[in-house]
């Protein structure tokens, strides 16, 4: 294994439409607060026509995590979809210019590129729509095998479930990394994603194809349908081998292991402006520490780090040099 | 005159494109700090092709005004010329959603919407690079003159001398507002627009066209070329009945009439994120305080508080509820 990547990441790759809402409209219109749903077009245009005035920045959870990983200084790439129009254009230029890799092709035809239409609300929560166009036709095909035997870590999205041959792509991935000696790392996206493909998701992490599993509360109580946190955590020790990275918003985050709990506490914030890959760049903080061998506590703190960041405005890619900032707070050198 | 609209402002309707970028990397691509530079098309796509990651977001000097001004709860109108493109329709929802009028008629072929190439530095400053694209075609016949009529202030900015038609458009609403009772408000805009056309604007203060005049301290300086701020100022009361507001960043801002001089503090703010639109919002919260008979001190500590939102932040465009924000601190009722 060369390890010429630190990690590569592989997800829908999606541009955000941002506007604050008030709770009330949220409930008006019909949208579940916090939840990331899939919409057609029809709804997106439907959605957009009553959103406010739009903040348009590049996303997409897998790639979120991708662009935190290259602003702390860590080799990462990405895997997705994207068509050749505007916002697919727009996206590729976010995400070289962020110093991610990114070589997948374009599709020339059918759907447009992915968006997704965000409502935040005064408490800085986010509440996603997402029309996955152009994701859709991500397949096997579209991975790399030597590309991928090059990446330390692998990491997916839940997410990838939803669109019809991702599922391939990502098991496809998972082969390759395994048989290359690296690691593979599933993150659970969101608890109605959850919900969708419980049995899959424990089928992956029980056959062994999973060694990371990252997901925040309310994902990990999906995952084992209980509504109690310990008995969550039991049940993710139960797993074995597994590693488990648990958030929990203001509460820290604890990492898993069959025998150990360790805990970390959040980043202070001044101000929560909008939750937008929040848990995107807490994996891209924990994976930069995980690449470079570093004490699970030094990664958490890593990840908190960047997630802080990442909330204190708006949009789910990093304004600052993460890199920079984590040596200011003596967590890199 | 029946005051329907508290103001209309008229300028370029251009969609903001802002990347972070270091100051060395200005000079190596040979850009004026804190400038608007006017770009062709051409050098607007090698810019982009150089610039990282980027936020896009509505802005346009006026258009930024009456966004400030709706914001604040006034019935504010915008007059700007798009093409019916992505960008324009962007323009077009996100000024409408923020609660301004806008009816101006989107062009169907010609330049593209225009942008603005915005490098912000890690001091905060910004520096512009605007492709004016379908602004050049706004001309005199897209002033509607009950409209203009309605407006208790007509706002431009300095910028509107760029496009060949422009000016015609402002000269036209300038003598509408003046025969309905309206007041004339001009912002100088930029320093380099002030030396491309300064006897035009001073010619404009001395026949009386303009009421209000807003400017920051290097426009001053440009208008009255000296580089002394008591000279410039000086200069300005010379002018006779003519009402200046001058910004001075952090130093707050100098409301100045013949006889009087009215200072007021600028807005504390924890971090500088991104200037832009910083005398766009200064000069809508003025114009909210104005429009409402207040104190020129209490219509400067509007301003800045507005200016002190926008510059917290990525864009020029108001992420909070500024009329809110007023109450919050007892600028208004």
């Amino acid at each position: 294994m060369s390890s010429s990547l630190d990690v590569l990441g592989i997800g829908n790759a999606i541009v955000d439409t941002i506007a604050r809402a008030e709770d009330d409209f949220l409930v008006a219109i019909g949208l579940s607060k916090g939840a990331m749903a899939l919409v057609d077009e029809a709804r997106a245009l439907q959605l957009y026509a009553q959103m406010g005035p739009t903040t348009v920045i590049s996303g997409g959870s897998a790639a979120n995590t991708m662009a935190g990983l290259a602003s702390l200084g860590c080799r990462a790439s990405f895997v997705g979809k994207v068509k050749n129009d505007d916002a697919g254009r727009e996206f590729t230029h976010d995400i070289r210019q962020a110093g991610v890799v990114f070589n997948s092709q374009p599709s020339s035809d059918g759907a447009a590129t992915a968006r997704c239409l965000i409502f935040v609300t005064p408490d800085g929560q986010r509440t996603m729509n997402t029309f996955l166009g152009a994701c859709q036709s991500l397949e096997a095909v579209d991975i790399d095998e030597a590309h991928v035997a090059e990446a330390k870590v692998l990491y997916m999205e839940g997410y990838l479930w939803d669109p019809p041959g991702a599922k391939e792509a990502f098991l496809k991935a998972a082969k390759i990394s395994r048989a290359s000696g690296g690691k593979v790392a599933l993150s659970l996206s969101d608890a109605f994603c959850v919900d969708r493909y419980r049995s899959e998701f424990l089928s992956l992490i029980r056959q062994g194809v999973v060694d990371l599993l990252f997901a925040n509360e309310s994902e990990l109580h999906a995952l084992y349908q209980t509504g109690d946190f310990d008995t969550a955590i039991s049940a993710l020790q139960a797993e074995g081998k597994l590693l488990g990275v648990v958030t929990r918003s203001e509460k820290g985050c604890v990492v898993v292991t069959k025998n150990d709990l360790v805990s970390a506490p959040a980043y202070p914030v001044v101000e929560v402006v909008d939750t937008t890959g929040a848990g995107d760049l807490f994996a891209a903080g924990f994976l930069a520490g995980y690449t470079k061998g570093l004490p699970h506590e030094r990664s958490a703190a890593l990840g908190a780090l960047a997630a802080g960041e990442i909330i204190s405005h708006v949009g789910a890619r990093p304004q600052k040099n993460l890199l920079q900032l984590a040596r200011d707070n003596q967590l890199l050198a």
